[in-house]
């Protein structure tokens, strides 16, 4: 299952060491040991070209600060006055909200520097950012308003360190590029709140340039900096200041939200099970992680709750290296009753993720677009009843494209893009679910088709032709459970749990950031991690 | 902190095994050498009786409906009935749905035997139950419809089992004692779905009986069963069946939806941040669990998310055993940026949880008055807009009551009690602030005060007199956060994560346990915790 990887990008921090290999950043590369001591190096070197120059900024800065008689007006914000010195009932706007209704007014914003430009002496520009939103801001000297160290001050500042600007909004003539507020702040005075190294191991215009611009600078030869997945990662603070990793992360709240919403509205009760599970060797009890809340969510169905869902961590031991997985995600997990059939499962599934959809759709379209303007992509083409199949039709549909698969074995992950790509022609969707999978395939507790134990009453959902949901009715009559489990050391509370009245019942499980990476059509789970775990990194 | 546990609570599984101690059941309480081997012979025997009254029930069962001519009316359900055979289309009403409205209707319902009770060989009564509802059935052997193998299948069905009853609503002129539905059913097909031991270890009866009416058996010197807090978590599937543990986890998934709602209301971003983190020492990169998403919610800060939450599991390698501790709970946190004063975060708790409790005082009537049912107490007393304290004026508060406490140090379980009820006293409130914590006594991530190094821009917060939640102004700038945690062996990435530009931030952290444990004023937070872990208890 899944792709292995091959290839390694080396990172490169500078200009200079132009990495023009855009490849498709497939798993979690890992470098060479002679790369990472390369990297190692590099790192080591950065830092002490960060240090001196942090020295030779300050230097300067108190030195012609403390001359000037207008130097109430900039300079940086002592530790002390950020230390909840008072309330003083200043207003702040956010930088999205500063538009041409607040024409000529007085406006304080706190913003990142994206960038400084002096234009001689006497004016000087800077971009200030707030989450996905910037601003041009203007500084010409004039007397008793303006001076020219201000003017050095605000345009030396480091690129992603905080200032409160204060100053008044302007309606220029032409459209401004560069910016998204079609205003500009005529700054009357600007603070430094935190200061950013000098010299950064990224730069956000880098981490956020877009793959077209990528493809236009490699055929014309233009030199630019391509930061590779790996110091993404590692500078991952910086590199999820993109407005595509914005909307990436504000998209899964969203996904979230609305997996809760719909399941609640359901009358589904949110659970919280434990992580920590009992290993099942006899005796010392030692604890492990749950690979999944499996047990504990089918216990909360014994236990009356009738229909319950959890959004929490699930940790996997993966040793593979692949594009879609990780060593811990968060779990988006369902179970509940059934009266007589699994279709009711896939019934609350497929209103669920055409909810989800609908509402990602609806409610995300600024973050969709901030994606798409860096990993373009079509939306997901989906229907209203989501398509099912049965895994027999499934395998005769490949039959027909000529790929002969075993009736009772798994689909590879290349066979099942292959499915997808011919389920789309077919049946113009690109998310459907493929049911009564061969029980060979599927875990102990999967129950049986009433007509046929070689298939069993469980599913797979796809979304552009990866597998995204899995799930099914269990096994709830303990002495078959027993059957079934034998030399397998399920923890025995498992079946115990069972054996005071069980009614049949069934639920699935899918992966927060896999329906983020496919519903974006990413290509690597890595960008839709917050902070991601694999077999080599723990950290950041 | 935290009071340790000296008594312990042997199991009572028979009602001729008595054990009237109802002392307030305090901690984990954990079996003796001698104890647990008692409970485990003891185990053993009731397994042994189990088995053989569920083969002879079986027996018997099977032997007298073979020759009922009405047999096609009642009996077990085949397993391959329950394999997903076909979509009937019949539909299952709830049993909390079925009123007077239906009266003279057929239905069809699917609950737990709650009781059974035949009445001669003519007459049979059964008790349904489906999560807090009840209504009771009604067997009449009358001719060509119910035979008295019919009655005798019935009132022979184990307790907790399931049934699908198909029966007519009818209005009975007295009102219906022991069931919460005011009407019956006259039952005309009864179905065994599941089969629950015959010998249950606990009777949801003996775990559901009220404080109230434990009192009153103790003073009459009444018999009755005590279902101590051990043998419940040992048996959490069946415990969790009780109106009032229905409720306290109905309470908590709404505590969860609130507090989501709440933030996101305020443009929060719900994040998740990884379990699985570095350890500190050196080389091997070994991984522990995370003890809080403190590192990462201030990470994802410097990620430009501006306000982010988390609701997660939190890990504590805790070693005590207190009412209120345990090894894994799930955590609320709340992580922001502040533009001048730690203020605007109690503001966003204040706004928070005061909006949690109206949302379980309007929505959750229902589960409050179940959990009231069995475990008096009082609603919460508070106000509308929090009361803040300052550490030195509890202190103060204190000093006048004749509690002397060390100005600098930390308040105790004990003297945070006697405050609470000072608090409560003086100004009407069971849930309050208390700010400027002296610093020696808050982590080394803890703003200093502006004006006193000796305090921090720092809270608590208390309901009902314990500690709830702690938060604060963090330290924001990398150079005093290193000369801070030096020698605490902090994850190097932490301070790196800061040193690219990092806003004044603060945030707080609760236990969604805690919350529930208290706004309800229970008296443990096992209670509380769906499958609880403690350093003696992994499972189930």
């Amino acid at each position: 299952m899944g792709t292995s990887v091959s290839e390694t990008h080396s990172s490169s921090l500078h200009p200079e060491n132009n990495n023009s290999n855009v490849a498709e950043e497939e798993g979690g590369t890992t470098l060479s040991k002679k790369a990472a001591k390369k990297e190692a190096m590099k790192q080591e070197k950065l830092k002490l070209q960060q240090e001196s120059a942090a020295a030779a900024a300050a230097a300067l800065a108190s030195a012609s600060i403390e001359s000037d008689p207008l130097s109430e007006n900039y300079g940086e914000v002592a530790l002390q006055d950020m230390q909840s010195k008072a309330v003083t009932g200043r207003k702040w706007i956010r930088i999205g909200l500063v538009n041409e209704s607040l024409k000529d007014k007085t406006v304080l914003v706190r913003g990142r520097i994206q960038t400084t430009r002096p234009v001689g002496k006497n004016i000087g520009f800077l971009v200030l950012r707030e989450q996905g939103f910037t601003i041009q801001c203007v500084l010409t000297v004039a007397e008793n308003l303006i001076s020219r160290q201000m003017v050095k001050f605000a345009t030396s500042l480091s690129k992603e360190s905080h200032v409160d600007v204060e100053g008044i909004v302007s309606v220029p003539d032409a459209p401004i590029k560069g910016a998204t507020q079609q205003v500009e702040l005529q700054i009357r005075k600007i603070y430094g709140i935190s200061k950013a190294l000098p010299m950064l191991p990224i730069n956000i215009d880098d981490a956020a340039r877009s793959e077209a611009d990528i493809e236009k600078a490699m055929q014309s030869g233009e030199k630019f900096v391509h930061v590779n997945q790996d110091t993404r990662l590692n500078f991952r603070v910086l590199d999820l200041r993109t407005p595509a990793n914005q909307g990436i992360f504000r998209i899964q709240s969203q996904v979230e939200t609305a997996f809760r919403n719909y399941l609640l509205s359901k009358d589904f009760v949110g659970i919280h099970t434990p992580k920590l599970i009992a290993g099942s060797s006899e005796g010392g009890n030692p604890a492990f992680l749950a690979q999944s809340p499996q047990l504990h969510k089918q216990l909360s169905i014994c236990s009356d709750f009738m229909g319950v869902f959890e959004v929490g961590p699930v940790f996997r031991a993966e040793d593979s290296f692949t594009h879609r997985h990780l060593c811990e995600f968060t779990g988006l997990d369902v179970e509940m009753e059934i009266k007589e059939h699994y279709f009711e499962v896939m019934d609350i599934l497929d209103g669920l993720f055409v909810a989800i959809f609908g509402s990602l759709n609806e409610n995300c379209k600024k973050e969709l677009e901030a994606i798409w303007e860096q990993y373009p992509f079509k939306p997901l083409k989906y229907l209203r009843k989501t398509l099912r199949l049965t895994f027999e039709e499934g395998v005769q549909i490949l039959k027909e494209a000529g790929v002969e698969v075993d009736p009772l074995g798994d689909l590879n992950t290349e066979v099942e893009r292959k499915l997808g790509k011919l389920v789309l022609e077919k049946y113009g969707t690109e998310f459907y679910m493929l049911h009564r999978y061969p029980s060979a395939v599927r875990p102990f507790y999967t129950m049986p088709c009433y007509d046929n134990p070689a298939y069993s009453n469980s599913f797979d959902v796809f979304i552009r032709g990866e597998e995204i949901i899995s799930g099914g009715q269990r096994v709830h009559v303990p002495e078959l459970l027993r059957t079934r489990e034998e030399g397998l050391g399920i923890d025995q509370a498992y079946i115990d749990g069972f054996q005071y009245g069980t009614a049949p019942h069934g639920g699935f499980g899918a992966g927060l950031e896999r329906v983020v990476m496919l519903f974006c059509a990413l290509n690597n789970i890595r960008k839709t991690s917050l902070f991601s775990r694999d077999p080599h990194r723990i950290s950041p």
